[in-house]
């Protein structure tokens, strides 16, 4: 079985850090100078690793193992949300890196490839999972000439400025892998709160956005009397208290929801609002409860509109399918946590969206998660015990093992 | 009796409503260019009419009687609302600009002195009520310097600018005056949706105003629990459900309340709120109406508080009085009405407030109603018959000569 080296990736994990340092996390949007100079940095590494290293049109950083008979696509992205933590993305991308350098120099492992990618974009900077979308077939030229970040800076720019326009985008070849393995902290607190140590990950759950409006009519909030008043904001809270209680009627086991974003019209203390509006989100394994939200959402909304005195719409946005994992990666990752670490291990779901949801549409894909301190994500106090991060990868390197020789 | 030439004040009101023209009402914010320009227009139009006019340190506009040995002070804002309409303010004004033309044209009304103003800045560009508020001496040289523009335009700035710095403020000579009168549009439809023409305003509202903020968690709305939330926006909407539920089961007649502003931290929606604020209102003429809202208000935000799992607090912000008007001058107002449209005029509330609540407090004050065609206001398209706008200048007319020689 291969051997990692603790002592290596933790440098090398606290290196990339170091570009586009915030506190103890990492600011490092995607096509920010930090962020090409990290992926120069880990096309480096990767041809330090006796991988061919390629940076592609839309920056995904590949490391190319072309003398292997079986190969494990193995990464996560590099680039990291606004402030945010220094493991979340990274941690993937470094596990894969230690993962390639362990199975090249493990002679009884001759043969099997582990190939490592660093994904672009996935936290959204531009547009959600750029660079998995874009290796699987799933981005388009036009979507590309429409993006832009939230300062305005157009995608085609920020290529060009980052040195990768004009270079070919790099689409997967399906019969090059025998599948793809992420790895991740968990971002939420299943595994800290429950002191195990590794999860395994059956599926990342589908998400469901919709926005509602509800309209009204804007007035003087001293001259307009009640009994006259088609106030929004009045329709807005209670419209969403009763989305929240029905929603928690008809949860699944580990469904969630949010309205995490509302707006009133004009929103000035003297006015009655003339308009509301509300994104809301569920998220849940199984799209059968999905379509139930939605359900019971547009009731819920049509329901408001038929009562009055304000109308009351529902549209339907984003939205992505819940995708399970592949069952033998699971089982072979469950198999060695149980080595290591007997009963500290957890099968869970990925409430949050990773690159592996969009790969498994080409590939079998399997994602393993290691504990963040307090559940903490998206920030830059984000954290995990080193000993957790040494122990993932190499149950991570055993798993990735066992998987390319049962072929 | 006086007899108004509503040619003449119609014209008037044109004239002034093409400073700042937009659509079919006005913009022209306090110390802007266009306000400016009319204040200067309206003391020579008092000029015109025999009075001495000045303009003072803050803005505004008096046309002085001198020679009369009883006095009322008439008058109102001329300032608007942004994209405002062309009546608010402007027609109590010229009221008071055809008034006294009316009276010193009329032997007669020989000795009975009615004396104009237009007030500064009772809209808030700078500061609610200022015109008023320096007439009382209810605004200090602290509050001037404290000042600003929703743009960041200082007070001192605009005052400078507009000509008006380094001019005495005017204050109020009380015994000069048997007391204020203000005309008005009604601003709700009370009066128009009963086919009444003229409105007798026993008192102006007072307005009780209070920020409620919601503390809780902000996370991930993919990887947090449900259980494990403490989502502030969830604690706002049922708060404000609570709320608006309690307040309508302890209103008065004629309460009204707005829960106008709400805003969520991050506002995001993939983030779990961690902070909401909504700011919550309430007007009446009846202080233990106010009372009984705030004891309410404390009450709901103290049980949300005990219940969690936010931290729920309220916070008392501004807050006026109810100002009641003096009944002979309401009597007076009435009786008037009552000879030209019999049945045709209603006795209430200004929902909004005025100046005349500020000059209450150093004299008497009585105020008038004319109709709002669909109670529309503080907009452009806000709009009067202009036979009711000649009709209500006769009462008003009749009903202050009925006031000055019953002294």
């Amino acid at each position: 079985m291969p051997k990692i080296d603790g002592t290596r990736l933790l440098a090398d994990l606290k290196r990339l850090a170091e570009f586009g340092r915030y506190e103890t996390g990492v600011d490092r949007p995607t096509y920010s100078e930090v962020d090409v100079a990290s992926r120069r940095w880990l096309a480096e590494k990767y041809a330090e690793a006796g991988l061919d290293p390629i940076i592609d049109g839309i920056g995904n950083v590949f490391g190319r193992a072309e003398g292997a008979t079986r190969r494990l696509l193995v990464g996560s992205h590099s680039e990291t949300q606004p402030k945010g933590g220094w493991l979340d993305g990274a941690l993937g991308v470094i596990y894969g890196l230690e993962l390639a350098r362990t199975f090249a120099a493990d002679p009884a492992l001759k043969g099997l490839g582990i190939e490592t990618v660093a994904w672009a974009d996935e936290e959204g900077h531009y547009g959600n999972m750029l660079g998995s979308r874009s290796f699987t077939g799933r981005l388009s030229e036009a979507e590309i000439d429409g993006y832009e970040s939230r300062d305005g800076v157009s995608l085609r720019d920020a290529l060009a400025k980052a040195g990768f326009a004009g270079k070919p985008r790099i689409e997967i070849d399906p019969d090059r892998y025998l599948g793809y393995l992420e790895a991740h902290i968990e971002q939420g607190d299943a595994l800290d709160s429950t002191g195990r140590r590794i999860g395994i990950v059956d599926g990342i759950v589908g998400i469901w956005n919709w926005r509602v409006v509800l309209t009204g009519q804007q007035n003087h909030a001293g001259t307009t009397q009640m009994a006259r008043r088609k106030d929004a904001g009045v329709a807005m809270v209670r419209l969403a208290t009763q989305i929240h209680d029905r929603f928690a009627e008809i949860a699944g086991p580990h469904t969630v929801w949010t309205i995490g974003r509302m707006l009133l019209d004009p929103n000035a203390p003297s006015v009655v609002p003339g308009r509301a509006e509300m994104l809301v989100q569920a998220r849940d394994i199984d799209t059968a409860i999905l379509a139930r939200y939605r359900d019971a959402l547009f009731e819920l909304v049509a329901q408001c509109d038929r009562a009055g005195p304000c109308r009351a719409t529902v549209e339907e946005l984003a939205q992505t399918e819940p995708r399970l994992m592949e069952a033998a990666f699971e089982a072979a990752i469950e198999a060695t946590a149980e080595r290591y670490v007997p009963g500290g291990h957890l099968r869970l779901s990925s409430g949050a969206g990773h690159d592996a949801q969009v790969i498994s549409h080409k590939l079998r894909a399997g994602m393993m998660f290691i504990p963040s301190l307090g559940g903490v994500s998206h920030h830059w106090s984000e954290d995990t015990k080193e000993d957790d991060i040494v122990l993932g990868a190499q149950v991570f390197a055993d798993a990735a093992a066992a998987i390319l020789k049962a072929g």
